[in-house]
């Protein structure tokens, strides 16, 4: 692919200035567009060491305007104990704004994948993760625009001499940029298969010949003007596409949990949990020291108990070692992004156990039944998570999810009991009341994640909560065994996996 | 002050339970009282190595709603790069919400301060940053509580022996553990002096002696629990203290700078502006080898040319070393925070330059005028914004502020000239006009800014506009000049300060 590029074209100084001061004030009025209509725009430019991508972006930096763009240089140190996608996600634009990254998700499959030697090695999981990152982005509305900066291996050579000889850039000049001109061959392959795996419809590849400075700047600025000219004019924005097939899934089977008999003494329950409790203590030292992140999830039934339970896991640990993300509604800023980015920027890392009470589970729950986004919106959404939480698995991190039920007459009992007594009324809001009287639609839209979102890598664990002592039994002893499980799975696959292959200390 | 704390305090388990489950539902209801309230909280938790700091802060978070807090290990790397603050400042909470630390800011004078043995030298400056910026939060309405948790040499030996010869702990014990229990004396003196310089009336030390867990925890949850019930009941909230004496600034002697002679003819400004600009791209190699920090500030009357005298100087940078930070309005979640709050996180670190088209100034400009704070708010702003001031040039930061100035028949020329242009029509809104009826507001307000705030370690620079080329070669000169001056005087006192031992590489 890249073999094809004519390398010999040329553009004149003053020709290029001419061009810059035509481009400057059209890009500048699509950027106040793209701020009116709400679009956020991601662009990215990758490329040779060299190829002047740094210089190249200041270019596009000068024609726009700074309130509506990020330049994002790349993401600071850390990030090899999280999923590789999670400081991208931080720094998508919200609405109407937009992210420059010179140094992207891409470095993965280019530039480490070079330092580690790995340019032979399988990374189709790798792409997948990118591809679907990037369609999320262009399917809620987001413009992704991507640059390659390409050279010539002879050029190359001459540019990093050229600096290695000026006093003042010789220290510029890493190992690492010259590891990329001897293995130059190695890092075209890899440039290729990136190009070809991730050239989507939705977030295509743009080559840029860099030999020319001037040509390659107006290349960039040329391109960038043109597709958001061509993506703001017209009315069929945002994108609504990839939505599955709708499968229409009434009261489901899985929620169908036969109610447990009988129920435990107050005494034989503060046993076993005390017990429970204490092995948790020590699987959350194993969880730390072979940096396991964990993450446990609770949806359910409104006062099905999720935070009695969740309170019966926390007070087993150390505060340094987990944290409860409690979601509600999303706030101005929040909204404003893609509905995942809030939840991105809490996985956990190496390490660390993120509880969260509920999650973004919600987009087909609560946003599915009030309405609050689209049905191609909320259908996607499946596909999404599923996308997302493999993202994470793949990564090692275990995911243990609970739907806590219960039925109705016992919720309206709860309701009742929480409205007596003084120091649990504030837990009931009129929104809770609201809730209840759509109680079959809920059940009906819970049905239907259980079935589309349990997954053999992030599989639903459905607890009947009418007796809330055997509830958190089954709860503690869920995710007991499954630290234990992911923690042995563990010891056999040291060396099998990609970022693994990096665990460090937390 | 230690000493005499009695140490030997114990209280039953059981007498523990009777008294968490009372005090448990009563910090709940606290709780949701400063969230309705608006009354962020800072909660600090320091102490000896082994004191069981984190259980002690995992019982306060048993009792509290996780809606409602942030519980905070020490942060990550990277922060060395940074004034020390910065890090503390990104996560004081908004209104209503709560923020806990195990292992705060005081971390800088405690154990940093014993690691690098400098118990015996002079931290004045350091105790006087933290005690300004927690006044800072007090004066706006946070509730800062800190407790230190005690403990006696013996004591913290057995503990930790008993964790080293624990199998499934002992890994957990470090070298600095140790250290601190050998070299406890002069742990006790950096505690001792800061207790003393930081215990103040707007935020005081609780001292716990931390020898009998179910006391100490006991003693950290009645504390909250009082002194949250104090200050939440009543009415005088929120304080409104520290208001500097009302000195009256009339038109300022410092804005009436006498307009220049002539201009520059088109080609002189060319010639000159590409020496000063060329010199400015060598000078920011120096900035980034030799971890210089840049803060480039531009305040002015509306249409005096900020934005153009910005891209002057950012075209001859490196995307990579600068960031422009637009500022206007505060979102709603930088409203729900200390008006500082939103400037901290884009402090620059080691080596970049930031660029502010507007800044904190805001406060005593537009918030002043029309009237978006509070009389004693804008009045405490000028010392809270020279101690913020200090402590970024005390960490070596260079802070250049430039105040652009135009006649008012020179703006209405430049609105005129807008509203005509069809590129630059978007530039002028209904906002400039009004402010612009405000003049003799804003001038008077800028005078009284600029003699207030016109410090020796952060001085304004005062530009007449009238003619854009002559201001533009001033200010990129004032610029140039003051890079190569802190480039120089940093030669000369490279050993000489506390953080700036620490210089490394960005």
């Amino acid at each position: 692919m890249l073999e094809a590029v004519d390398m010999s074209v040329k553009m004149k100084k003053k020709e290029y200035k001419a061009a810059f001061d035509e481009l400057a004030p059209k890009l500048g009025e699509l950027q106040r567009t793209a701020k009116e209509k709400g679009v956020p725009v991601v662009l990215v430019v990758e490329g040779w060491e060299g190829s002047n991508k740094g210089s190249l972006v200041n270019q596009l930096l000068q024609a726009l305007d700074p309130r509506g763009y990020l330049f994002i240089a790349p993401p600071g140190r850390g990030e090899e104990r999280y999923p590789f996608l999670i400081p991208y996600w931080e720094i998508t634009p919200p609405a109407g704004k937009m992210t420059i990254l010179a140094g992207s998700w891409y470095r993965e499959v280019l530039r480490r994948r070079l330092e580690k030697g790995e340019h032979a090695k399988d990374y189709s999981g790798v792409f997948r993760d990118i591809c679907a990152f990037e369609r999320h982005l262009a399917d809620s509305g987001t413009v992704v625009l991507k640059f390659f900066c390409h050279m010539e291996k002879k050029e190359q050579k001459k540019r990093l001499e050229a600096r290695a000889a000026d006093p003042d850039l010789s220290w510029s000049v890493s190992e690492r940029d010259w590891l990329e001109n001897r293995e130059y061959d190695s890092f075209l392959f890899c440039a290729e298969e990136m190009l070809s795996f991730t050239g989507t419809e939705y977030a295509p590849w743009t080559v840029v010949a860099a030999g020319s400075f001037e040509f390659a700047a107006w290349k960039i600025l040329s391109t960038v003007e043109r597709v958001l000219r061509e993506r703001l004019s017209g009315e069929e924005w945002p994108a609504t596409g990839g939505v599955l097939g709708g499968v229409e899934y009434e009261k489901s089977a899985a929620l169908s949990t036969t109610e447990p008999d009988g129920d435990l003494s107050a005494k034989e329950y503060e046993k076993q949990l005390a017990a429970l409790q204490s092995e948790l203590k020590s699987l959350e030292i194993r969880v730390f020291r072979e940096s396991l992140p964990v993450i446990l999830l609770f949806e359910g039934v409104d006062a099905a108990g999720k935070g009695g339970a969740i309170r019966r896991i926390t007070e087993a640990l150390y505060p340094m070692n987990y944290t409860v993300h409690p979601v509600g509604a999303p706030n101005d800023l929040e909204r404003s992004h893609h509905y995942m980015w809030r939840f991105w920027k809490d996985f956990p890392r190496f390490g660390h156990i993120a509880v969260f009470d509920r999650s973004w589970y919600g987009r087909v729950l609560v946003e599915r039944v009030e309405g609050f986004c689209s049905p191609a919106e909320w259908h996607r959404a499946y596909r999404e998570i599923n996308e997302t939480e493999r993202h994470l698995t793949d990564f090692g991190t275990l995911l243990l999810k609970f739907w806590l039920q219960i039925d109705q007459e016992e919720q309206l009992r709860r309701f009742e009991s929480r409205h007596d007594d003084p120091f649990r009324a504030w837990k009931l809001t009129d929104e809770d009341w609201r809730n209840r009287e759509k109680w079959d639609d809920y059940q009906k839209a819970a049905g239907e994640m259980l079935v589309r979102t349990g997954t053999p890598y992030a599989p639903w664990t459905v607890v009947a909560t009418n007796s809330k002592r055997l509830a958190r039994i089954k709860i503690l002893t869920t995710v007991t065994e499954g630290i234990h499980k992911a923690l042995e799975g563990r010891a056999d696959r040291v060396s099998g996996e990609l970022r693994n292959t990096k665990r460090k200390k937390a």
